[in-house]
């Protein structure tokens, strides 16, 4: 069994890295559903991934990230780059899972083999969403695409993670909304690269210009690279030539001294260490620890009859000695 | 050594249960800082809790929670209740973790043995701020308080995660911020019992409670019960009887039928399993993979020379084996 899917996913990957786009989507929901193929999948994708930028944008909610992330894919597309985008909905329970935009944004997709637009439900994310996210991003980018843009609102911890996957993070800000600057999750202003006031024309774009530069002089990871400030219209494209030319800057930046290898590294380092964490569980819930197990666990710890501070080195101990056992 | 620091942390468990504030304060930062002791403490903790009401407070930014929560800790306070409040700071990264409104609500405190306020800053809380606020929340429980606040920003899925251990949890929401109701978390929406429409003499307070109607019709865990909704003006006091009322009705619902046992179980059930996939990663630190090695990893991984969904059950049987060879 395990060679026959072994070789139904070898197939689907080379399908995948040629391009094809119905490929692609089946090699996604195999993925997104943390499928038996889900590892095969990623593993077979993985030696085509490495050359694409990876663009995380991210702003508050109406800020207008999609119309600045629409903008750069067609500016791409126009100079001949194929284009990825994932588009992160945190608000999606309600909702069901689709953006308003998206659906239209395929449309405009449709016949263009070298952009591929998918979003992402927050829901049904069997292991977080950051990890779904990298992976449905590894996939794309797989499928031969120079960029791989990823959208996604910036004001929680789930966001700081999707955005540690990029290379170049954009922060995307509008005038008179007040505590916006302070809205955004303090760890994703520190990552910032480049900073986008969008909706320039409105009253205030100077005074946020002003608060980017005040939080500025606190900065965090970017090294010598001091975050660019481009203002846009992004309804127009006015200022989208100056954000393609930021982040060509920053690209440029990036390949010099082993900038880009160290973003990289730093970024496996938690993401390694998030996947042996979540293996180790899996481990536990085979060898020992059961969902009916952790249930009674929980109706004695609720109850006040057995204290988890015990518990749970115990519960620990017997893993390691069921998969003792087992070996 | 151990048993130096048993016996130490059992004299200030002790003092901590008697309602010594320093005691407390000493207590707490033990856990904050997850010291050796930590555990100890919150073991010697754990038998005094489960008597006092859990009551999340969440909303987004300028909702106006903070005052909401003095308020109700000021009428619990005139009813001889004794009343602990945890606020969880989100946005404190270039602040250094002080809320403004919290000194002044310390002020406001002193002098008043009934009367516990303790900030949480986002930064430094190793293993999560959701685990951090938990454990808090719990020595501060085991300090002789009925009943337990919990501020904290409605927006990230660490609020979500936060929000969970409250038995109660009350949205507060204000008119006219547009797609208000859109911003929150979606989850926490789907947990809210109590709905607050504060500054509710604003244009647009009818508005928002047309909105979560709407929304309640697709609602989630709460059962038989519909949330309430209240409207107030918490900087007048305007409309607090009304919310103080709404989570009387609460309470009484939650005690029938084991509802409130029924909600701590499946939050216990979610937190030992954090805990066991924490404690499972200390091991592998312990037992083979150290830092370095990951960092190593990460270095091949990022460079392509390494595959790492190859590389982690391998990293995972190294543990196991490690582990065994020191048994």
């Amino acid at each position: 069994m395990t060679s026959f899917v072994a070789t139904g996913v070898r197939g689907l990957v080379e399908r995948v890295c040629a391009g094809d786009m119905r490929a692609l989507a089946r090699a996604i929901s195999l993925v997104e559903n943390d499928s038996l193929e889900a590892t095969d999948v990623l593993s077979g994708c993985f030696p085509h991934t490495g050359a694409a930028l990876r663009i995380g944008v991210t702003g508050s909610p109406g800020a207008g990230k999609s119309t600045v992330v629409d903008k750069l894919a067609q500016s791409w597309r126009a100079a001949g780059k194929r284009v990825g985008v994932v588009a992160v909905d945190p608000s999606s329970a309600f909702t069901g899972g689709a953006i308003l935009g998206d659906r239209i944004r395929m449309q405009e997709a449709i016949g263009d083999n070298g952009l591929y637009v998918r979003s992402m439900a927050t829901r049904g994310c069997l292991g977080g969403l950051a990890r779904a996210t990298a992976e449905v991003s590894q996939v794309i980018e797989a499928s031969g695409k120079d960029v791989v843009l990823i959208e996604t609102v910036g004001v929680g911890q789930d966001e700081v993670d999707i955005v540690r996957l990029a290379d170049v993070t954009v922060v995307v800000l509008v005038p008179g909304m007040g505590d916006d600057v302070q809205s955004i999750k303090a760890g994703i202003m520190e990552i910032a690269d480049i900073f986008v006031i969008n909706k320039a024309d409105r009253e205030g774009a100077d005074q946020v210009e002003k608060e980017i530069r005040a939080l500025q002089s606190l900065s965090g990871r970017n090294g010598s690279w001091v975050a660019s400030i481009v203002k846009t219209i992004a309804t127009t494209g006015a200022g989208v030539d100056g954000l393609l030319d930021a982040i060509e800057q920053m690209r440029e930046w990036l390949g010099a001294e082993g900038r880009l290898q160290a973003r990289r590294k730093s970024y496996w380092q938690e993401r390694i260490e998030e996947m042996v964490r979540q293996a180790l569980l899996k481990e536990a819930r085979t060898h020992g620890l059961s969902s009916e197990q952790f249930a009674e666990h929980a109706e004695r710890v609720a109850s006040g009859q057995e204290d988890p501070y015990q518990l749970v080195p115990s519960l620990v101990a017997q893993v390691f000695d069921a998969r003792g056992a087992h070996q």
